[in-house]
This record gives structure tokens, C-alpha cells and sequence, in this order.
């Protein structure tokens, strides 16, 4: 990695955060070889190249270190999903495959197994010997998990599992691993003993066999080509009466006796279900990082482009004008890089909160909710942000922004299924909504007779804290808020106090518009309905609370005081940045006045001129060797 | 194609216009063939492919009729601009391909050449025959041509051009046609004779000869893999003295005589400049046409998908609820939807005037630049569209909206490069608001003491005019406006108006601001700079003003009841979507209360609610045959 400036290898420091050694190791160790794929590469080519990117990977250790110390890992469930994000700053369909594998296949083998299938699969697992499926989406059912239709019903005549596809709608679909690599599936269906259902469990099935045939009764299709993730192989399964032994349940939370008597650890069918969703958060929490990774790359790229690239001369000059001290280029990616340092430091909060409950002797169900609610928020916050900040970045870069070869065509449509896949954004917003609202009834009671919130919590609802973990630090910001008039803007602690009163008057008003709404059946569908927007709002408002918290907390804990000076920069362009596009609803609501508006415009510029020389030093503190940026127009060899 | 409803034939002959017979054409002429390009296929597979279609496409005699009379065609501007837009419902390679041949390539020597060039080229331009490309942008230089590097000196000695590429920097790049198929190239460059520049011309250059070698001394490059058009093989050029006769300078606008001396028609080196380029205008009026293809196409396949996608069962209820009755599922698709429909009129306008300004008898050159004021900005607007609708139709359709096979993935990356070429949209809005300062200036005057008109009018401007083609109607609605409180939101005068003062509001205060900004050379740059946030809000809100009267004017000239109330809602809900957008303006301006502001959103909601069973009726208006949506989830069995 070429030289940082002092100041960049401060703010590299306060971004490296608590697992700094495994970014540190990350930037060591990857090759070359992670990083580009070559584009005229056909897809079976691509796919195979991932192959044996993923034997490789498994070679260095790195996948292991999540796993159980019993088997050879550490436990470090923060250091390996930090492993993930940094890994995501190289060829995401890699990425998508380790993830899948090691991720979704073995986490769902190591959090809803018991022994019997740890000491039978981990080993295997881990060296990537037995290349696995995580096949939990059907043709039919997505986000709606738990009306899955796939079933697996216990037959005591010969102690198995019967995994069946009932109809085509049941299919499993796109299922990453199935189409070529994948030989024993995870396959999430309704359990069925003694006629009985008792919800959505997890089996293992093998799909095919060594030489690479699919296992009979079971119907393997490829997908076939996608906007992007060519090194990724998914296929749909379906299962023509399949048999399996009885242990091939993952029997953690639910299991079945040789007399077919079902038991479970978790009396309440829903909590059960959500129970074991909330073990597979690290899905989710792998994504939101990855997608930062790959925002940072995009806009390493351009904002490199942008200092180096000149256009029209400026009048009265020769001289042409560098891209970025255009305003409107400025504007294109200052605000989308504030925000990424806010998102990035959001995302180390809950990586740690992940490692904490994830390795507490002590399971928290309160920690868990709470961080199941953020991991949903977060991931479609930062999810959205990097699909819209990496087309800024394309457009940003003109012409040389679609070529393959600058990087961003790829980082595009690689990146394009994050705000899709481990949960749908617009469904894990109402996730966050419904957890707020759940709640804002435990404090106020009076909620319980609406059919809304009983279709709330059929997905799933978390309790959420009234801070995050910087509380005592937000607390006194907004003690000590100025309120004076010219600096109002800011003033940290007049922000913070901006957020938290938008989220509590966007929640008081959605809850009251519940409350006043009809709960008969036919009606609660209505109700829900027609609050769906306010809903979203909710959740986005509550969740950049809790992003601009990190924030603040991260420049806190940020020893230098030359990079906490410029990181109070940044936060300040986030912050106007995020009420200049919500601006409608502050004026609305009468939180600024026309006149502070139209200044908090004026406020955005000004700090986009004042950080624009800083822009390749807040680049650096993101911390990617350049080797890794492999983009012609992001030459290294310009000093910031 | 599928029998339309009575309702959706009637939207789809209001929204036909003017060349109707060359719609109805291409859907009965226009084969599989031109739609789906196999995704299997290699980059050299694809762009062998997509010659062959060209080949049939000049068969098919269609791409004669834009050209002159005298050569076979019809010089039928409009119909062959409306020809390329339905062919955009296909395989966007192709209509890129084609766009670039017989548009900017056939374009350019139709229009800044003269008889001898018509003679020796044009038949074997329109077959196809003599492949070229159209080498304007170079690495260096793209947005400002004015500043183009490539230089073509006359040498008296043997009556030549000697063309030359002095740097790197002047190489020309993304040049469609370039890299496999080109033989003949119109190069742009600065044009010297006898040591003295008279900037920037176009000269016909052989790259290939007939067995497809590079021609001596022409340097061929490939740019290799993009995001998207894989079938065009887009590449660089240079030369190195690379001599042809005087005779191949496109000498329209400007000529060279034996004896070296220069003359053109046109007296000022800027208006010469403004008005070459301005022949290509037709090039920027496709390429919104194109944009609208893709956009309704992705709508189309999203609508389809989300009436027939279910999800969730609702309270109370074992049925789950379709995707589009949901709220933030109409959110996502309606609004768009009604925008794609403003959009097409601004389109049909826009086409009208630029067949009339083509071929009218007298040059008008007011019109001219009016026309080329509204191709800038309905272009940018409408690229614009087409990158967010098919992003969101995109996600709205999930995990199958990443499927190749629903051709979403295609569509997006395709058109990505729309916000770009043809001119940067950035770039084209300034144009469009310096075309209004200038008219403002011409009305007010005192403005040419500024440096930034010097450096805006380098670019190019055009004076605008204050009323579209539907002037009288919406005078008359704008005086008949209720003003009743309750309905006013939905007064089409109300909102005329609503528009019409926010363009003048934006307007008067960027021509106050950048009065009063510094006008020493120095200051220049930093107020034009300080105001380009303004600029660019100005031209977008003087667009957005224009896109209505269109709307307005179509829906006026419908003559089917159904249809045109139909069209009012549908309007309603473009108006009032475009309101909530930009409700932070409307209130910090005081244009719209707090209480007004929030039934905005209220109505809005309402409009989804009340278009949402018309859905797919509006998209049965777009006059897309069935067979050319080519996306399993598509279906079109599945009834309105």
C-alpha cells in the first residue's frame, strides 16, 4: 500500500475500529487474484474461476476463524464478518459464493445443528470440500418465509424425513451453489409429524453426488445469466419425495422423536420461527458491509477521476477547470462520501453489538431483537446508498464510468441484488417500523387491538432501545445545544436533537393514526396500507438516528484531533445533507423555518468547498490499497 | 399483437400522434429477431450478431426514409426519429449500432456535407455498405468540443488534409463502429490553413479498407468490455499525418479553397460552430426517444409482474395480497408510470418541432435554438427517468427482477450510458438554463457584464420561448383556475400556474444573483460556479413546466372521453408526484403551506389508489406488442 498522508492514516485509524488486525491482515493477504474478473470471461468460465477463488480462500484459514473454536476456529464472529467486508472490495461474486457457502450453508449448520451434525459436516465445511446450498426462497415465496411450501414430514415407518416440492411454486430458487458446485442443501420446509405442521425447520439434503450427478428425486436448474454475479451459480431444486434420515434435521430449536413426537426448546410456534431467522442476522449484517466496501471503491474511482479529470476552461483563463470544483460534481459525491463515513461507522456499532450478543454466555433476547431491527435498518439504508452512490459514481466518471475496465460497471450490477436479497429493503424497513411500534405499545399500551400489529409481528418485531450505545455522549450534546441562532446548523448537539425529534414525531403521529383506525379484519389490512409510507418513514428516520449516533461516537473515540477536526466536517455535511433532502418534511412540520432552510443549502455548499481539498485524504482513511482499486482512470500515482 | 381493450387502443391512438402509421409499422415489421441478444453469447459473438441485424435492417429499406429525397428517401425527419424510438423496444445494441451509423455518421455527411459528398456516400451509407462511425469525443475532451484536439491542416503542395492526433489526450474514444466494423470515419477537428485555426470541422477519414485493415497510419484501439451494448464495438482512433484530399472536408459551413483561402457562410466562428453542431440535434431528440422505449418496456414488465406476484395474506385473510395493492409497491410504479406518459408527449412535441424546424423551406433560427434548447433538456430529463424507472422496476420485481431473462438487467445497463452520451446531462441542463439567461438578458438587459454569460454562451445557447405549442390552452386554463380551495390541488390551472411561477421565481433570482456577482475575470468562474446548483434548478423546473403543457396539450387533443379522463388522473398524479419531490421549494417559497403541503402527499396516495386497476390498461396505451416484452414474468396471458 503506497504511503498515507499523516492525516489519512489518522482517519484510516479511527475507521479501522475495533477489529483493525483483520483489516490490516485482509490488506496484507489478498491477492491480485481477488480482485478483477476478467470480462470475456463466459459465464461457465467466470463460474469456474469463483470455484477455485473459494478453494484458494479456503487455503488461507481466513473462512475458519468464524467457526467454533471446537473446530479449529475462534469464535470471532466480528472479526470474520470484518474479513467479509474487506473481501468485498474485490470480486463480489466471490464475495456472493463465500457467503453463501461459509455464510448462509455453514452458519445455518453451525447455529440451528446440534453435535451430531457439527462433528458429521463442520470439518468439511470449513475446507470447502462440501460446497453447500442455502435453500430457503421458493418461486412463490420470498419474503414471506414462513408461508414456505416445501415440505418435510417425518415417516416412523422408516425414521426419515420425506423432503417434498408440492407444487412449482415451491420450487427453490434462485439457491447460490445449485446450479453447478453445491452437493448438500440446507432446505427450509414445513415440518409435518403425525399429520401435524409445525412450521418452517431446516434439513439437510444431499443434491448431488461426488462425481457431481444430482442425487435421484431431486430436479436441479441453473438460473442462467444475471445483471451481474456471473462467478455465481443459481439454480432452482426441487424435491420429488427425497428421503432423508431423521438427524438431517437441524434440531436445535425443534426436533423430532423416533415415535414422531415433536419437541421444542421455544414453546411460542412464532417465536420459535423467529428465533431461528434471528440466528442467520450475520446474513444481513455481511451485506450492509460489503455494500460500504463497495461504495468506498466506487467512490475511490471517481473522486480520483474527479481530481485528475479537467473540462472547459474557466473565463478569462487557459486553464481548464478540475472536475471537481465544479459545484454540481462536488454535490454528485461529497454528500455520498459524508455519508458513507456515517454508514461506516454505523456498521462498526453493529458489527460489535453482533459479536457481543452472538458470543455472550448469556443469550440477551432483548440484545437480539434490538439487533435484528438494526441489522434490517442498516442493511437497507446502506444497501440503498451504495446503489445510488455507485450510479452517481458511474455518471460522475462520463464515458469512462461504463467501461468495464474503470470498474464501476461491475461494482453496479454486482452490487445491484443487495437491496434484494437477505431481505427485501422495503420489507425490512417495516421490520424496523413494526419493532418501534411494538415498542411504543409495551410504553403506552392500547395497540393490542389492531389486526395491523399482528401482521406486524408475523414477520417479525424487534423492541428497540431509545439510544444507541453512544447515549451518554448524545445526551450531553444535546444538554449542552447552543441554540444559538447563526451557528444552530452546526451545533452537534441541535443535529442530534433534529433527529431525535423527527423520529419521535413521526412515530407519535403513526401510532396515533393506528390507534384511530379501524381493527375490524377487513379493515386492518386497510390501515396497514394505508400508514405503509408513514411506516417507512418511520423506520428511515429512526435509523439515521442511530447512523448519526455512531457517527458522533466514532469521532469521539478518534485520538487524533487533526482527523476528528475534519471528521466533525463530515459529519456536518451528512447531517445538512440528510435534512436538505428531507427538507419538505422539516417545513412541513415547522422544524425550519423558510429562512433556515434555504440556509441549510447554503450550508451544504459551503462545506462541500471546504472539504473538496480533503477529498483524497478522506478517501485514504477508507484504507484500500491502491493495487486494489484497479481502475485506469484511478491512478495512484496523483498525490492527494 | 393481443387484442387491446377498448380503453387501452384508445390511450394507445392518443398517445401514436403525429406518426402513428410508422408505430403501427415497426409493430407489425419489427421481428424476434431485433429483441432479446442471447446472453451466452461473447463480446465478439454479440457484436458479430448485431452486424448481421444491421445488414437486415437496411434491408428492410426503413432507415432510407430520414434521408433526402433525391437519394431514395423521404426526408421524413419525424417519421424516421419515431422509427428509431420503436426500435428501442428491442435489442439496445442494435439501435445504438444503427443510431450511430445512419444517425450521427449519415447525419453528419447528409448535413454538414454537400452534393459531392451526397454522391459518392450516401447510397452506400443507407445500405449499409460503407459502415462509419462518428469521431467526435476524444480521451481528453468530450463535454467541451469546442476544445478538441485533433487537428486537420491543409498542405497546399499536394491539396491535402493532413489529419493528426498531436497527443494521446486527442485520441478519439468510445467511438461506436470503431473497433471492428468501421470503414469510414467523419472526424472532428481543428481545421487549419496556412497556420491560422478556424476550429472545429468535420473531414471524412478511411480507417479500414475493404479487407478490414487499418488504413496507414490510422491507429485502431478497442475499448473493450462495458457495462452495457456489448454489440457495438465501440474503440479509439489516432493518426499520424494521415493525408486525404481537401475535397473530404464536409464543407457545408465552411470550405477551403486550391489556394488555401477559408470561407463559410456564416461570418461569426461561434455561431459557425453552434450551428454545425446543431444539425446533430436530431441525434440528442433519438435518444430521449430511446430512453422512453426502454422505460415503458421495464414498466411494462414490472406492472405486469406486480399484478400477478402475490405476497403475505393480509389480517384476517388466507388470500395474500397482490404486490401492486400495495402501497409502497404504487409508489414505487404509479408515479413513474404517470411521468412516462408526460414524458411521451414532451417526446411527440418535441419530434413535431424538430420534423418542422428540418424541413421547412426558410431557416428559422429561433426556432432552431429553441428546438435545440428543449432536445438538451428533454433529454437529460428524460435519461434521467429511464435510469430511476427501470432501477426501481428492477427492485420491485426482486430476486427475478435480477434475471437476465426478465430483461431488466439488460435494459438498465444498456441504457445506462443514455445520461451520457449525446451529451452529458449535467452539461445539457446548463445549456438549457444559459439559453434562458440569455432570453431573460435580451428582455432585460444589463446582463452582458458578466464573464459567466462569455463562458455559458462558449457552450451554447439558445433563446427559449415563454409558452409551448399549447400556449392558447393553457392560457385559457390558467385564467379559468378555480382557486376553491379544497379542489385546487387538482385544478389544471392551479397547477399551470403552480409551475409557471416557480420557473419565473427560479429564473428572476439566478439573473439577481449572478447580477450581482463580481464580473472581473478572476470573479467569473466563482460566480458561475456559486450559481450552478441554481442553474441547473432552473433549467429542470422551465423542462418540467414544458413536459406539462405537453401533457395538458395531448390530453386536449384526445378524442376518445374514457381515455382523456383517464389521461387527467393520470396527469394529476405527474403533477402532484413532481409537487411532493420538490415540496421542500414549494414551501421555503412560501407556494405552498404546511397543511396544502401534506395533502399533496395525501393525494398523491389517493391518485395510486384510484389508477391502480387502470395499471394495466396505461401500459396496454404504450402499444407494446406482447411478444416483444420477451420476460417470463411478463406473462401475457395474465387479463387487465
Amino acid at each position: 500500500m503506497t504511503d498515507l498522508t499523516p492525516l489519512g492514516a489518522a482517519l484510516r485509524t479511527a475507521l479501522d475500529g475495533r477489529w483493525a488486525h483483520v483489516r490490516q491482515d485482509a490488506r496484507e493477504r489478498l491477492t491480485a487474484e481477488e480482485f478483477m474478473p476478467d470480462p470475456t470471461l463466459d459465464m461457465e468460465a467466470h463460474r469456474s474461476r469463483t470455484f477455485d477463488q473459494m478453494r484458494r480462500l479456503a487455503e488461507t484459514g481466513q473462512p475458519r476463524e468464524g467457526f467454533p473454536v471446537e473446530y479449529g476456529g475462534k469464535d470471532d464472529v466480528g472479526g470474520s464478518v470484518t474479513a467479509f467486508e474487506m473481501l468485498a472490495h474485490g470480486d463480489l461474486s466471490l464475495l456472493v459464493k463465500a457467503g453463501v457457502h461459509w455464510g448462509l450453508f455453514g452458519g445455518a449448520v453451525a447455529n440451528l445443528g446440534t453435535q451430531r451434525h457439527h462433528e458429521q459436516y463442520l470439518d468439511a465445511i470449513i475446507s470447502f470440500d462440501l460446497p453447500g446450498c442455502f435453500a430457503m426462497t421458493e418461486v412463490g415465496h420470498g419474503s414471506d418465509v414462513q408461508s414456505l411450501r416445501t415440505t418435510a414430514t417425518f415417516d416412523a415407518a422408516t425414521d426419515e424425513l420425506v423432503v417434498h416440492t408440492p407444487d412449482p411454486s415451491a420450487t427453490k430458487t434462485y439457491i447460490g451453489g445449485a446450479a453447478r458446485d453445491g452437493r448438500l442443501a440446507v432446505v427450509f420446509a414445513q415440518l409435518v409429524t403425525g399429520g401435524r405442521s409445525h412450521g418452517v425447520h431446516a434439513v439437510l439434503v444431499p443434491i448431488r453426488d461426488e462425481s457431481g450427478r444430482a442425487c435421484p428425486g431431486v430436479t436441479i436448474g441453473d438460473c442462467g445469466a444475471k445483471a451481474g454475479l456471473a462467478g455465481v451459480d443459481n439454480g432452482t431444486l426441487a424435491f420429488d419425495h427425497v428421503r432423508v434420515p431423521r438427524e438431517a434435521l437441524l434440531n436445535r430449536f425443534g426436533d423430532v422423536a423416533q415415535d414422531g413426537s415433536y419437541s421444542s426448546p421455544i414453546e411460542d410456534p412464532s417465536r420459535r420461527f423467529f428465533t431461528m431467522l434471528g440466528t442467520l442476522v450475520r446474513g444481513r449484517v455481511s451485506v450492509a458491509g460489503a455494500a460500504g466496501s463497495a461504495t468506498k471503491t466506487a467512490l475511490a474511482i471517481a473522486l480520483r477521476y474527479a481530481v485528475q479529470r479537467r473540462q472547459f476552461a474557466a473565463p478569462g483563463s487557459d486553464e481548464e477547470v478540475v472536475l471537481l470544483d465544479y459545484r454540481t460534481h462536488q454535490r454528485k459525491l461529497l454528500p455520498a462520501l459524508a455519508t458513507t463515513y456515517a454508514l461506516h461507522f454505523a456498521q462498526g456499532e453493529l458489527v460489535s453489538a453482533l459479536h457481543d450478543v452472538q458470543t455472550a454466555t448469556e443469550p440477551d433476547e432483548r440484545a437480539q431483537r434490538e439487533l435484528e431491527s438494526r441489522a434490517a435498518g442498516i442493511k437497507a439504508l446502506t444497501t440503498w446508498h451504495a446503489t445510488a452512490t455507485i450510479q452517481a459514481c458511474r455518471e460522475a466518471c462520463g464515458g469512462a464510468g461504463y467501461m468495464w475496465e474503470n470498474r464501476l460497471p461491475m461494482l453496479k450490477a454486482d452490487t445491484d441484488v443487495f437491496t434484494t436479497f437477505e431481505g427485501d429493503n422495503t420489507v425490512l424497513l417495516q421490520l424496523v417500523a413494526k419493532g418501534l411500534l411494538t415498542g411504543y405499545r409495551d410504553e403506552f399500551g392500547q395497540m393490542d387491538t389492531l389486526g395491523m400489529v399482528r401482521f406486524a409481528t408475523r414477520q417479525f418485531a424487534g423492541a428497540v432501545a431509545e439510544r444507541t450505545v453512544a447515549g451518554a455522549l448524545v445526551q450531553r450534546l444535546v444538554d449542552a445545544a447552543a441554540r444559538r441562532d447563526e451557528a444552530v446548523l452546526l451545533d452537534r448537539g441541535e443535529q442530534l436533537r433534529l433527529f431525535e425529534d423527527r423520529e419521535a414525531h413521526v412515530l407519535d403521529g403513526l401510532a396515533r393514526r393506528l390507534r384511530a383506525a379501524g381493527s375490524a379484519p377487513g379493515e386492518a389490512f386497510a390501515a396497514f396500507n394505508d400508514a405503509q409510507d408513514h411506516l417507512l418513514l418511520a423506520a428511515r428516520v429512526h435509523i439515521e438516528r442511530i447512523v448519526l449516533e455512531a457517527f458522533v461516537a466514532g469521532i469521539d473515540a478518534c485520538e487524533d484531533d487533526a482527523a476528528a477536526a475534519l471528521l466533525d466536517r463530515v459529519c456536518d455535511l451528512h447531517v445538512l445533507a440528510t435534512v436538505e433532502r428531507d427538507k419538505g418534511w422539516f417545513l412541513e412540520h415547522g422544524r425550519l423555518t423558510p429562512a433556515r432552510a434555504k440556509a441549510v443549502t447554503a450550508q451544504v455548499n459551503r462545506l462541500c468547498a471546504e472539504l473538496r481539498p480533503h477529498a483524497l485524504t478522506l478517501v485514504e482513511g477508507f484504507g484500500i490499497p491502491h493495487e486494489w482499486l484497479r481502475a485506469s482512470i484511478a491512478d495512484p500515482r496523483v498525490a492527494p
